[in-house]
């Protein structure tokens, strides 16, 4: 079967480069949805396909599908891909990697002349990052089937509705629908992706296995104190509202230490009227509260706003905790994170499970429904959404080999 | 001597009233130094101290000076007073209650024909706040004969200089080393004065005898972490800027409840880059610590910059502390507190001693160099610098009636 035809990483750090030039700014990366530089990335992604051997084109949303037929024409396939759109000043892998590295592996197959007992469809997500119109996963929720058509009448800043920017783009708002898979065509969608925080390279790893798209719960919470004069009122009258939201900052921070996996953050905070000599009257800061596994979470927020409560009535200060985002967690598969590590240990290399605790485009997939995994790539410190972030060669050498292994090995869960 | 008679505090009440009508805005009250205000303002209280038998003069940094001669002419004086100028959107009481008492004092004595066997001077110091040129106590400095004629070139936010506006206001700058007093020619210098906080109204107390007017230092501090996707960077891997300076937020107010009467406050705070799913990288707040003793202050600041260091390098994050203000204490004398705590006690009233935590005259005054000492009267709330500030009618009678007592019964300390 030519087995030593293996993926090519030159290749595809020249592709993510390519990519990278489909940009709004010379100086740096801004790609999107439905915008000029998505239809430039478009066409280089379906010439990449082509070239690997793959049937190309553009779904009613704008996805790239590439198809790479079985060992006969029309068997379901294992669906695998990322986006191609970007944040602004964004890095050069987040998302791209997935699908360039799919393509590679696809490319190497044919190389090889190999077909699998199942097709091969690589997606390219049209709007993963939600930049342009403020709602995320377009592409992948179109796939699903699961795209709200409601969202068609948004507009991006410059007051185009996102119907009319399908409409420019060349795209019929009112196919969109088309873009859904069956669920019996799709055995499992697979994603590689870079880790975005710094896990793998903490341990020393190339790659890892998802275990789950992490829920997040979000709150703002406000204190209501007693501002006074930072001169003039003992501490023990005091009714500082920053003292306590600084108690319940800490006891966040100490609830999400307890559970492995899960993270709490406080990332913003205002402490008013903000004066140097004035003792807080009001405080208000955010928590973003994340945890592969939901059942933890809400426990963790539970015991969150119970200790914002206690915190607050021995301080005589009153909270408010508004909740302003609620998002369940997506689940990898078991079968398919086995079937990942499997390729991961094949390659020598110790199997790390790890949750993600950024967004993917398997938190839609999975709803079509589909049986969702993916594997983690190591990036320099974590840093993403970015033009900091960065991975090795070797790197997108030895994820590649892995991602091709899962491939050739995978093994469709039996239908029930 | 006809000791039935007393001070009016309805007729202090009216003063204050007419003085809170000087003012910029007709619906609240703003008075800044050499202020068409101020002039309105000083045309009054030289009224009431001409009623009050006094001789009435401006001095030549436009203080309100009035002289009520003892048993022969010539003696030297017990200072009392307050300042007549107020901070923006102002209340009534601030500074002039202690200015309308003292002359409600003279004039009781004089209704009395009661001569004492030392003279009486009530000041209105024209500028205590600072608003008008962002240097404060320029009336007392210039008493003490510490004005310093550098701050002449101080500008309004008009562009005028200080200088200028004494022109304008009908003075000479040059004269302003005339203002001085001679050290001989002052006994002490006596304040009445509202608390500004909120102690003697918790302990249920009309008056207080003020310790010493607080020393205070402030810092700037910033803290250097590591920013990072709040969903992927796992608790153990954060160096969170903010979760750093929340410890250290508590540990100030915790070094602060160690030792009596010493508050400390962070009164602003930030996180950066400040976004609910980012880990703070940066976090920046202010401290601002008082003490009625310098070396307990000076204590407490090494203790919080321990502190901060501490908690900062245990979280891998990296602090910078700047100095903003460093101002000493300026102690009442021990002889002057026991005699204003006679005159409480004479009242009926439990004598309390308490530092202030807000800045006055006689830390200037203190300067001159004379011993200084204060008696507080209970405020609404502990609220000042507000329209909100409130006080009794009957708390100014009780006060007025503390201070004359302390005025007649007043012995100088015998001069070494």
């Amino acid at each position: 079967m030519g087995k030593d035809i293996q993926p090519s990483a030159q290749r595809i750090w020249e592709h993510c480069e390519a990519l990278a030039r489909c940009s709004e700014q010379a100086d740096e990366l801004t790609r999107v949805f439905l915008s000029p530089q998505q239809h430039a990335a478009n066409e280089l992604v379906q010439g990449w396909m082509r070239e690997a051997g793959m049937d190309a084109r553009l779904d009613a949303i704008g996805n790239v599908v590439g198809r790479y037929e079985g060992s006969e024409p029309g068997l379901p396939s294992l669906l695998m891909g990322s986006h191609l759109d970007t944040v602004r000043d964004a890095g050069k892998y987040d998302g791209m990697l997935g699908v360039i590295a799919a393509i590679e592996c696809v490319h190497v197959l044919n190389q090889r002349a190999q077909r699998l007992p199942f097709a091969l469809e690589v997606v390219g997500f049209a709007d993963e990052e939600g930049v342009r119109f403020g709602a995320t996963l377009l592409g992948s929720r179109a796939i699903a089937g699961t795209f709200d058509p409601a969202l068609l009448d948004k507009t991006d800043k410059g007051g185009m509705t996102m119907r009319q920017a399908l409409a420019e783009f060349g795209l019929d708002p009112a196919r969109i629908s088309r873009a859904a898979k069956k669920p019996q065509e799709v055995l499992a969608f697979a994603e590689l992706h870079i880790e975005q925080g710094p896990v793998l390279e903490d341990e020393g790893l190339p790659v890892g296995v998802v275990t789950a798209i992490n829920g997040a719960s979000r709150f703002s919470v406000e204190i209501d104190g007693m501002a006074g004069h930072a001169g003039t009122v003992p501490m023990n009258l005091r009714q500082d509202a920053l003292a306590a939201a600084a108690e319940c900052v800490l006891a966040i921070e100490a609830r999400a230490r307890q559970t492995p996996e899960l993270v709490a953050t406080v990332g913003r905070i205002e402490a008013l009227p903000g004066a140097t000599n004035v003792v807080p009257g009001k405080a208000v800061f955010t928590i973003d509260i994340r945890s592969p596994r939901d059942a933890e979470r809400i426990d963790a927020v539970a015991d969150v706003k119970r200790a914002i409560e206690s915190a607050c009535a021995r301080r005589k200060v009153r909270p408010t905790i508004i909740q302003t985002h609620e998002g369940k967690t997506a689940a990898c598969a078991r079968w398919l994170m086995d079937e990942i590590g499997a390729a991961i240990a094949a390659e020598g290399i110790a199997v790390r499970e790890l949750p993600s605790g950024a967004g993917h485009d398997g938190m839609a997939i999975i709803d079509l429904p589909a049986d969702i995994g993916m594997l983690f790539v190591r990036c320099k410190g974590g840093i993403s959404h970015n033009p900091a972030e960065a991975i090795t060669l070797e790197d997108v050498e030895t994820s590649t080999r892995v991602f091709l292994h899962f491939i050739e090995n995978f093994q469709p869960k039996p239908r029930r």
